[in-house]
């Protein structure tokens, strides 16, 4: 397709004005390859957002892009509703194979309509049928999606804001971390879960999020995770850990609870489940919680099934071993050793996140946007995240080549030497 | 993939109790091609159920598909959150041209997450946003999706009962011919719109499906429609109409509203938005409405760009002019014909629909399954639909060859015939 | 107490803007005597509004207040949370006797916070709790009170637009009459209960006014509200009465629903219940479904005790046998015939309600608000009501001498002919 | 009237089992007088509980008793609803010279209907409507009542399971010491409303109690309670302080925040209102919040007359000078001391309140039941509080002369002596 610069007009007079990161980014995208998009104009971007961590695994990863080729091409089925197909058979049968049966994880599979929010509604749901209770406990600065049962557990203000109805069901409690380095919320926590009227009703769930990736990229401490998932459980309530934005490697591990002593009830998956950046949902429960009747959750899309087979592919060539989880590792020592550079940059600015969920805070939603700003300019994407905005969020394909990786974290150095000291010249 | 008889075990091992459709088609798909679908045991079937509507244009449409392989093999954008990409753009060039202008819509497109139920929950903020107003009128027997805020426009009871809160937010209303024959349900619409303590809030929309596809294939009468639209509009409420199932073609014109004298600010898509079955979901907006702010109603897959390309094609290759709407027509007219056949063989069974969202009301849910369930062993995939499943409901492709056509629907009488007959011998 | 005419200074000082009465009835009132009222200045009024019902007995009955006086001066219990009192077991034993076992009702009697909304919220949440569910029928009109939960079953738009939260748990369906003269809506509520997939979920209860008082004085046919009664006990839900306006004799009988065939699981009742106008709430329950723990639903003025002082005597004075029934329907045959002579002064005005619960609907707010203007002017209290308060509402003690009782009617005709005469001039 | 020992059999027959603290004080009283309640055997009772603080003047006092008597004698207005009487605006005149004016409050005065939660509903809702808002943060061990508007504030699980639908529009913080010594909450509190995405919407108002009669006895400090005022206001809330159990002298001034640096936009004000332990409630709103409309929220009973007559007389004999202050102040000390001798028989057992609300917390409910069931036997009333009733808690009239008060004491310390010497016996 040729395309003319006077593309962008369709999209100021027809596109909704919901639209969001085409305004920080405001060019038309044409190709994408591993770590790298290229526009209409021919430039090439270094794309450390990949999909807000939707494409762990870079853009049109040949190997899933071959396999989905050579599906279409033999007519493979498309949408399968929920029908058995041989796609979605073998990707069950990669997943139990790759990821489940190595965790001793005896999870079923289920999947819903093909969005993050989607697998919340449905754990929630889950949840409270399970239990018979109604109240889910959420953290603060959590994100959950958009979609009125999720979105009652989202802390985000802006998005609660358009509710248009009073939001119910979910008690707000403080994340690790989240009163200060000398307190441990999980006391508190304890202490409403112990008390009959504390005002928090006992709960169906308590859902969380291991690194909360839009709230500011705030990671929990192992022990607080094992704590709360404890807590859960001697309460009667389910622990549903939402890893959409953290499972996938993104932490380091598939799961980002890998290794760690906890037990999730349920855990929601999205973004990279299918690899390659595919609409598709799941969520793995507990079997004894495996109680939906036939489509008492349903949808129509939860059949993706092309994205069962890049899905496939993404988890025998990524987690048939550990040699993914070393190359991540060898990776997150150099994004925190550039990161802490970049922090001593700006007063007051630390470094924030887990393995390749990180960030740096520096200080206010102005500064932030002003160095992703300047990024982009030279080339690289990359997004702000955090209650104001106010934290410089790094998410670039685990699958990265470390010269590309080291030349988009070079940019974005530069990017903040040169807003921070334009800003100290300014002030001066 | 080689399949083995085996292959099935992994289903009943790791896939969620909510599974559904499988049960009832209980075989493993591996091959689909227009109205056919292919089974590991190299079965073949017609299909009417066709994605419920998600398949208007039946499976793996070869200029959709050489599109899509065309784009993903030149390394096309896969995954674009909600930046501009060329893809993006060129279905907005197609769907202004084609479909916008010529009807004289000046809407705006809203992507959301790719899901129907997303759309709708969209619709209803944005209604909710737009009037100041918390209340939605929706109709007995509409659907609109399971996500905790369209569940509460849902009528289906199996699927509220699974809400595990109070839904709120909605206020009931009788569909047309839902009091019977001689009842203008409208009268009734009116009264409570006028009467300020009839207990049915002002409305910030009125949400309705013009034919109700998962409520039994109620097609509402034009004159109906035109007069709830009318009432939105004088009692200063958005008129959403969810096009979901009904729309792109499947009453016989793109939207299901074609050509009446009837203005929704709100429309809702989804199902065959992507032509191909790929998961996408949009609303269009009339521009004054459009006030959501910067991803105020947001999501990860708002940008799936492969269903962006097959949506282009699909609107070039059936909407460019009317072609398309003629041959929907002549098998409209089959159908109908047919479908009377088999309406007349069990006494008080009735025709129920609209275009091609047709299905005969066979009194009870148990006949209607015992219709289909011999339908798919003679190599039909046909479902139910209903308060209590008991429509027999026929999707098919709009595509579907008429030869095709004509077999799937001597396979569906034949069926009805013989379970009709046995349970007639077995009365006796 | 000296009164001075600077008096009313005071209420525009200090008293709240939601004060209400007293802006239509502008006066000081210092003494009152059966159906008498006297302001501050000596004029004496009659009392055609009762307290809204909730002096069926006239002010200052003289046996309640010697009673009274009694149980005060001998230092009786005046609050008495809800300990035994004997003031309480005299009150029970009295309307055992009198009320209940002459009826053949065995229901359970439970007190609660002394308002008819603490009624109806004990009510709702019982019957939720006795059928696990928690959607509750009302009908279009019907008034309950504006505590959040009754208030989500009131249908006043007024009212409904303070709540500040989306009200939740109440479906609306038509009341008696409300679909015009040939629609039976009992056929209505007959198809949503049947239908599983009509949005109106499977009920805890419906609950019902036999006469609306606030909602226009729309009296619903004893067959409606025996079919009704039917049809919650068909589907599993509790029926509730709600008898707060209507009872204590309003209709002609202690219970409006004296002698139907109908068996209400719960009736509520408030108003005129202590005899004497003072707060006084209870319930009467079903023994099967007394099924709150000790003080599940609370409050600390459920134990009035100086309103069961005159309660008893209210119940032995006026329902131990049939002439108090007897009278008012002499009265009631004399209204009739007094408010058809005013229904003839208005094109298009008719008479509502039932027994002495009577009004005429003169078509608009702004005439029946000049009668009643009017006629305070000559001495008579006398209010509107409905949706649009276009209803003239007499309401008067029940125990009203006849002469005062014509007198009052007297004063209102007049009112009404001077307005019509003076309105006619006008269109001249 | 004559009490025969057949009368409890009429509670057992007839009286719902909601009923509760008949239970704990099985037997029927029929006398009351200052701070002494006589049964119907004649047995005479110190009442350390007065109707819940309702009777802080102690039962039928004697001046109230004349004037209450005089007003029923010469046919004053029992029943006003909210018209103009005599008596109201004596009422507000006392009110306004004796405790507004004082004060320097503008506050307006609202009367609802006669229950302390219908003037929290009223308050909740008049906070949503002034700012727009939906959210309410209510905290930890928090009583406002078990009407649905007003339950959702409440803490207590025992009384929120039994709301039968899903609560909603509160945010649940912690009160003063909630989270331990070292920890003061409105850091937590600060950083919630200072956060934009901690899920704890921006709210229409903070409700407060100052000290927490039913959640235990928990009194904040003045500096907390100060802070939570500021930060309120600093959020474009309203302060609502719920002096219904604590105000009316209860703490030692009238007001439970008198002298504080604190400006409450809400007082919500019931129990002892009155003054005879009559129902009534009211609240006070700043001029400038005094925005409901006429009606918005009405109730019948909002005009209890015989209650402004007793009112008036409590504000001007108990509050037109300090000396009544003087008294509290007194009685506060010897309390304190004794209270102190009694949690020092119980190890663990420490003092809980502030003014004359106080308590000892014993640590178990079953203890705190035995101690107050023994000093029942022995002639005193008195209840426990807390999350798990393991507070003995004492409400005594604050009118109790010396020599009762210290006598109720006595009893109180004796019967924990013999529980716990019986205890310890028990336990060897």
């Amino acid at each position: 397709m040729t395309t003319h610069s006077s593309d962008k007009a369709i999209f100021t007079r027809r596109e909704s004005e919901a639209r969001s990161y085409s305004r920080g980014f405001d060019t038309v995208f044409t190709k994408a390859s591993g770590t790298e998009m290229t526009d209409a104009e021919g430039r090439t971007y270094i794309d450390f957002l990949a999909g807000c961590s939707s494409l762990n695994y870079g853009h049109n990863d040949p190997d899933m892009k071959a396999a989905l080729i050579d599906h279409i091409s033999r007519d493979g089925v498309a949408m399968g509703l929920d029908l058995h197909t041989d796609a979605k058979g073998a990707f069950l049968g990669a997943f139990e194979e790759n990821i489940l049966k190595p965790r001793d994880m005896d999870h079923k599979v289920m999947f819903m309509g093909p969005t993050g929010a989607n697998a919340v509604e449905a754990a929630m749901k889950l949840a409270r049928k399970v239990t018979g209770r109604h109240n889910v406990i959420a953290f603060t600065n959590g994100f959950h999606g958009v979609t009125l049962g999720a979105l009652a557990a989202t802390g985000n203000g802006y998005h609660r804001g358009a509710a248009g109805v009073t939001p119910s069901g979910v008690s707000r409690l403080p994340y690790d971390g989240y009163m200060g380095e000398g307190v441990d919320t999980t006391d508190y926590i304890a202490k409403v879960l112990d008390d009959a009227s504390s005002g928090v009703d006992a709960p169906a769930a308590i859902i969380l999020e291991t690194v909360q990736g839009e709230g500011g990229l705030n990671a929990a401490n192992r022990e607080w995770v094992e704590k709360v998932g404890k807590l859960a459980h001697e309460h009667g309530a389910l622990l549903i850990i939402d890893d959409i934005q953290a499972g996938c490697g993104r932490t380091g591990s598939f799961f980002s609870f890998d290794g760690w002593d906890v037990q999730p009830d349920i855990v929601t998956m999205a973004k990279s489940a299918s690899g390659f950046g595919l609409p598709m949902a799941l969520m793995l429960i507990k079997p004894e919680h495996d109680i939906f009747g036939p489509a008492e959750h349903n949808g129509t899309f939860r059949g993706n099934t092309h994205a069962f087979v890049t899905a496939k592919v993404a988890i025998e060539k990524f987690w048939s071993d550990d040699t993914f989880k070393g190359e991540i590792a060898e990776k997150t020592e150099i994004l925190e050793g550039e990161l802490k550079k970049l922090a001593a940059m700006v007063p007051g600015a630390y470094l924030k996140g887990r393995g390749m969920m990180r960030g740096v805070d520096v200080g206010t939603g102005e500064l932030a946007s002003e160095i992703c700003g300047k990024a982009f300019e030279k080339g690289l994407i990359v997004e702000t995240s955090g209650p104001n905005d106010e934290v410089v969020k790094i998410l670039a394909p685990l699958t990265t080549p470390v010269e590309t990786f080291r030349k988009g974290l070079s940019i974005l150095l530069e990017s903040a030497s040169e807003v921070t000291s334009n800003n100290s010249i300014a002030a001066e």
